[in-house]
């Protein structure tokens, strides 16, 4: 028995969640039984998708769900081994036991941070890369407009979009990510969509208009985009950030997609598993070689999750949010 | 040379379209030249699509742009013969000189009347044949939503998907309309969205939620069928007519397309070409055996062009809208 600690939403929000509809709650954790490993906690993602459960798939006094790195600390496991790390989808908890399902075991590349692991690696770059090349239908070359640009899976989604040749332009809410995405980056357009007319500056930056919106905010975003999208254009879904808390304007442009035959199509990570070994060969040599840029925003301390996911919400992240734990 | 009257458009409309954006104008066409034939317009369709192009791509103080059957009466046409019938895009013109690119000849089933290769058997048909089957991919037995239902296109996608076996819900706005499709089409549930509200009536509708919507009207009748949709759910766009005017509410309820992998995608008939075949022996068959049944609102006039284009926004036809001319 291991003394734990556990996140739970106490509450649903009304619009943007507040730290009151949070517990740290204090906890047991058993020690593991044959067949069972317990691990501790050494990093959690936060992420958008979290927000649109919290209304009702998240059972509330229940661990926060969510995924994360982790080490074995004891194990009974045929095989996972002390010291191992593994993925995990166990949620906001700084410890648990598990028979091992739902764990992978992760070897990540000496080269690399381990973090790293958490975005570019992880569901994140996965995310980007099948929504862009799979359910995008990319070409090389063509005409793209990522929308948080700035983003965990917007930056990677634009930098894969730099790599296949295109024209890629990018929205962004803050003169910091602005300018990260146009110095360090190097996106051929970037526009703050606080500080300037959007479907103004979208237009002027896309004069050969948009083969591929890879849509991550939707409102008024999408209703930029729409008037400026090609024959044939494709608009893979990701998030809709903007209407995630009960915001956001309706969509006024969709008939722009029947001359058009625009096709808008949603998905998930988990539709790329097939991807899988072509994304971790691709994504391990851009990242190696500095093709792709990435920024981190770590909270130190397990207790601060719940920050980071309101923080995600205010944009007060700069790419991946992470919980850092213990190293 | 032979006197001619034309439809022009002398005005761009601004939200719905009034009379006197229109003109009757008096004119005259000249005999055939070699290679040439002379047509008389016996049948002129209107439809929905017209509404966005009176914005910008119609030309103003020129024929309005359109559909219809005509009769060559003089031919120094290589296979055109006096008395042939020919499908044709030359507009709102009671007469008219052609070269004959752009004419189609027809060869009507005697068993069949004339205008239904206006409607379930012209481009109405195959819009519904190819938004259906093709963009929205249906499979026999799925769960079905059609918009506007008792319209041209809406009435022969429903029919279709009846064919194919699938339960089929649609939405129409009058109770004549709900009860040409209770009764005489035979839908499983029929909604009259001006007399019931759209988002409950749909629900209670679709016990097993919805495979494939066909869009006709966007807005609001969107945002019922999105909640409503099932995993990997299609949404074949042939319109949106509640925006053609200005109107509708914003679409709010887009973000229902990411965990449901749902696919929207926009369509015109001149796609569906390459199944033009296929289509016209199944729907001989299906209307020669009185599985396809329709309605058709023909008003009598060339100079009545104009009213039956502002009646199809008001919702004062039933099924295809046709101007009728001559026999």
């Amino acid at each position: 028995m291991t003394e734990a600690r556990e996140i739970h939403l106490v509450r649903r929000p009304k619009g943007l969640p507040v730290p009151e509809d949070f517990a740290l709650v204090e906890t047991t954790t058993p020690d593991a039984a044959e067949g069972e490993v317990q691990v501790e906690a050494l990093i959690l993602s936060v992420d958008p998708y979290m927000r649109p459960r919290l209304d009702a798939d998240q059972p509330l006094d229940a661990p926060m769900l969510g995924g994360g790195i982790g080490r074995v600390v004891q194990s009974r496991h045929p095989t996972l081994k002390d010291g191992d790390l593994v993925r995990h989808g166990m949620g906001f908890r700084d410890r648990f036991v598990s028979d091992g399902k739902g764990l992978a075991k992760l070897t990540p590349d000496p080269d690399l941070p381990l973090t790293v692991y958490m975005h570019a690696l992880g569901g994140t770059g996965i995310t980007a890369y099948g929504g862009l090349l799979e359910t995008g239908a990319l070409k090389d070359g063509e005409q793209v407009f990522v929308s948080t640009a700035g983003g965990a899976v917007g930056s990677v989604a634009a930098q894969i979009a730099k790599i296949k040749g295109c024209h890629v332009v990018g929205s962004t809410g803050t003169e910091d990510k602005a300018a990260w995405l146009r110095d360090v980056v190097g996106l051929d357009a970037v526009i703050n969509y606080k500080a300037e007319p959007l479907a103004e500056a979208l237009a002027a930056a896309t004069p050969n208009g948009i083969d591929v919106y890879f849509e991550n905010v939707g409102g008024a975003h999408l209703d930029a985009a729409l008037p400026r999208m090609n024959l044939h254009g494709r608009i893979p879904v990701c998030g809709m950030i903007s209407t995630y808390n009960g915001g956001g304007e309706g969509v006024r442009n969709l008939f722009n997609m029947i001359y058009k035959r625009i096709r808008m199509e949603g998905f998930v990570s988990p539709d790329f598993a097939h991807l899988n070994s072509a994304f971790v060969a691709d994504m391990t040599g851009w990242l190696k070689s500095g093709r792709i840029k990435y920024q981190e925003t770590l909270l130190e301390g397990f207790e601060r999750a719940p920050e980071g996911l309101i923080g995600l919400f205010e944009g007060r992240n700069s790419g991946k949010m992470l919980i850092h734990i213990r190293d």
